[in-house]
């Protein structure tokens, strides 16, 4: 590429954050590392600790005592969040600023607004693009409202078609809220290309009464536009008229922003990234279906609530920050590939299936904001399960496997349902507290035994993530939270986020494979070889 | 300890093993590992690599072209399998040898006989200890015929009770074969402590209608015989006797062992691990009802079909022990800490949960046993969620982040339901087949771009499974293929894969919070400073 094409290209400020490794702060903290603060004997996780490396932010207290940092290593890590202008790039992507963007390479150069999705409360932005996201998103959500009184009584049933960030964000809302659930109104999810994925789900609706989403922001994603296919077939068949049964959320003027198909079109914008989006439409449409259009509107009040923690200049009160902070250290300092999100709440479950993607897919990069290879770790694996579940599973490796697990420990004073009994003297709320706690202590001090089976090496780090009860709004401070956290890994270690170009190479490739399959053979013997293996 | 207890401890044969790192091979592997094949050149991946690396056993194919191996590496993991005398162990095993044991110290001292469970096809074991467990095992397999008689037309639900083994699997098995379900049958899970997980279960179910299973080996596992206490306080409100809906799984003279309690006991022994327990009745009794006893016979069919396979000393044609050997070829000599599984099958969305299980807790160990500390990496984090999904989610960092991820891809010739239709000229299980090639031939052979954020690296290690259909046996040997895959590499690194004492500090502790919880404080302050942090 010319100098000329590169200039062309890129529509970003020039970026003065000195790359990572060369920080300042990270040389400290290389060194700080070699002697990480011991849980393990007396004087190290002491109740003292536990009431001092305490933050609290939208009711959610961040406990980190049982991480291997003291306030020398976290003075050091607020020294690198300044050196890499942390809060700053927060504020410009908030604000609206091309912050999505590879210096001097053709890139998607958009602003990131999600956050002006629900940014609708206290004290809103006074950025203009910021406000002009904000408005178009208020639209909508007035759209919404008369659009789920319009179907009031006509539909028992939803069925919302996505993939990726048009699923895997707002499955995981709704199922945390199964509490608040519609009365008599159920929703289900495809999501998957495989076949038995519409199957399964049409095998249990009762298509007359069912409305369908079908979500896809460039209204041109494979699967999604499949199994819209598959379904509108299904109504066809059952000589119902398809068109008066789907919806349509998706970008203006794409393919699918088409009234003669679609009940209704909802909108989303290029600055809402898919695993960012479902707070957007993508989640608003079916939420105000499942939950209800209040429950969804505490969701977002939570949400922003968090946005604008996430402003705020000291450390010790940006739960995002600090936790990505925190983050980092584990990451490219102790050197721990993995991260382990264990939310001691069923109606979590899908939850970590979003962060997985919401954070593997923004900082699985390995070039910086400048295009240069990066030398040093980004983004860990993130998977996890709910607990006391895990506890019966994979903590096994995390005790005592080789290779130490960071966990984060996510729980509540009180259950959603709030129908439980004592049993042996406690209730299984109190049960499952003192599991979620039992971990993080066993996890940091460990045991020492003469039987070597016994014993438990301690200093695996964790922290723990409190709230009082799973509601609404908790729950869209929780998803803003690690939104915001992933984010902020994202602008200390100065790559882009926002992003996903390692998805590309494969869609490409799938293509060639669909020619085989349609006889067209080409030049791709690589191809035939692999498919002549299916067994038949 | 002293060395007489050691004896009195230790009932195993004395290990000749040699330690791991000890292993000749291991040393040219190490060698082998500063040059890894590469996958990305001209006469890398080629037709014809693709058509020699594949084995294949029950109907299973696996393509290996897409590791990082040659044949020369093959050749030293076969002598790697010799020197650790991997398959003489399996043998071991399925014979009923006392495997479960550290050399020297107290342990569980147990044979480990998963596979007495379905040892009832073409050429059973002559082994003395395993064929009595094998007819222990058809005594249940009879109970649980007439018992599913008896039931016929009185219950359309059933909840089941467990947690981890007694769950993981066996809700995998049965979203797995959903085309299979019993018609106008369900079947729901409890397992979590959390109150929010039976409040979810039990808002839909019909207890007038319900069966309810519970499952616990020794039958005082917390967790489940809460949730089996709030279930039949349920019924009692609703005016129904526990007692007449309640069905027990447990060992022999458990506390749940008990025909004043429960319609029926059904039992399972202490040579069969919970994470291995899928086709005894831990999974036997929810299958039968769930998806009928047939089904489930033709489940056990394919396990057993597999356990057969394993014993076989080619290790070209011992597809188990072949999959292990690659695994350790990743882990322990090009270094990467973590495997994510992804099943191109939305129906096997669980299974990922169920091998997490099998594998972490089977492998996830720091000693060997001998009791010694090992000083080599032990069991991977393993992970996973379907494809086509995962493409939209995680496999950014597959392609692009800074740690590689080997892949073990699992896919099917056919979908399940047999429901598919043609969308620009190709069905969508071609799409499904098309994306999972693209992904494994994607990793491996990479791209160059003068834009680096359109670079992908390559030899990015990844094998596939292929399957013809998802059936009942091939579903039966897929599972097997699993645990024996987990098995070998405890054989090979020499690790007992058959306990889990790393989860007993854990309890330990939970059990001094619920104190705290009672208000017995005792001397817990740290357990007082930590649920004193708890939002009111």
């Amino acid at each position: 590429m010319t100098e000329e094409a590169k200039m062309q290209t890129s529509k970003g400020s020039v970026d003065a954050t000195p790359r990572f490794e060369e920080c300042k702060a990270v040389a400290k903290l290389h060194q700080l590392a070699s002697n990480p603060f011991d849980l393990t004997g007396e004087g190290g996780l002491t109740p003292e600790r536990v009431n001092t490396f305490v933050s609290e932010a939208c009711g959610l207290k961040l406990l980190y005592a049982t991480e291997r940092v003291d306030e020398r290593v976290i003075s050091v890590l607020e020294d690198l969040a300044g050196e890499t202008r942390a809060v700053e790039k927060m504020q410009q992507m908030q604000n609206g600023e091309v912050i999505n963007s590879i210096e001097g390479y053709p890139s998607e150069n958009r602003a990131v607004l999600h956050t002006a999705m629900r940014d609708f409360f206290e004290v809103p932005s006074m950025a203009k693009a910021a406000q002009e996201a904000a408005a178009l998103a208020k639209e909508e959500l007035h759209k919404l409202q008369v659009f789920t009184e319009d179907i009031e009584g006509k539909f028992t049933d939803m069925v919302m078609i996505g993939i990726g960030g048009s699923d895997l964000g707002p499955r995981a809302l709704y199922l945390a809220l199964e509490k608040y659930h519609t009365r008599d109104r159920h929703v289900h999810f495809i999501a998957n290309i495989d076949p038995d994925d519409a199957a399964m789900v049409l095998k249990g609706v009762d298509l007359a009464k069912t409305l369908v989403v079908i979500v896809s922001k460039s209204g041109t994603t494979l699967e999604t536009l499949t199994n819209e296919e598959i379904v509108r077939a299904r109504f066809s068949q059952a000589g119902l008229d398809p068109n008066r049964h789907c919806v349509a959320v998706t970008g203006q003027g794409s393919p699918m922003d088409d009234p003669s198909r679609y009940l209704e079109s909802f909108y989303i914008w290029d600055y809402v990234g898919g695993r960012y989006s479902a707070t957007s439409m993508v989640g608003g449409v079916m939420l105000a279906f499942g939950v209800g259009y209040d429950n969804f509107w505490d969701l977002l009040h939570g949400a922003s609530a968090m946005d604008k923690v996430a402003l705020d200049g000291d450390v010790k009160k940006n739960l995002p920050l600090l936790s990505a902070l925190l983050g980092i250290w584990n990451r490219n300092f102790l050197g721990y590939p993995t991260v382990v999100v264990v939310p001691y709440s069923q109606l979590l479950h899908r939850f970590p299936a979003h962060l997985q993607q919401c954070d593997m897919e923004s900082n699985g990069k390995q070039i910086d904001k400048r295009g240069r290879a990066v030398d040093f770790q980004t983004g860990p694996v993130v998977w996890g399960e709910p607990g006391t579940n895990g506890q019966h599973s994979f903590f096994q490796l995390i005790h005592q496997g080789t290779t130490p697990v960071p966990a984060e420990f996510i729980g509540f004073s009180e259950s959603q349902f709030s129908q439980d009994i004592e049993v042996q003297g406690t209730s299984s709320q109190e049960k499952l507290l003192s599991n979620l706690f039992a971990q993080a202590l066993a996890l940091a001090v460990g045991q020492k035994s003469d039987n070597p089976n016994q014993n438990f090496p301690g200093n695996r780090p964790s922290r723990v993530l409190l709230g009082q009860k799973l509601t609404p709004y908790t729950l869209g401070a929780l998803l803003a939270y690690y939104e915001h956290k992933v984010a902020f890994q994202g602008f200390v270690w100065n790559i882009n986020s926002f992003d996903q170009e390692g998805v590309q190479l494969g869609k490409i490739l799938a293509t060639k494979f669909l020619d085989v399959f349609k006889g067209k053979t080409g030049d791709f013997s690589i191809g035939e070889a692999l498919l002549k293996q299916l067994p038949r």
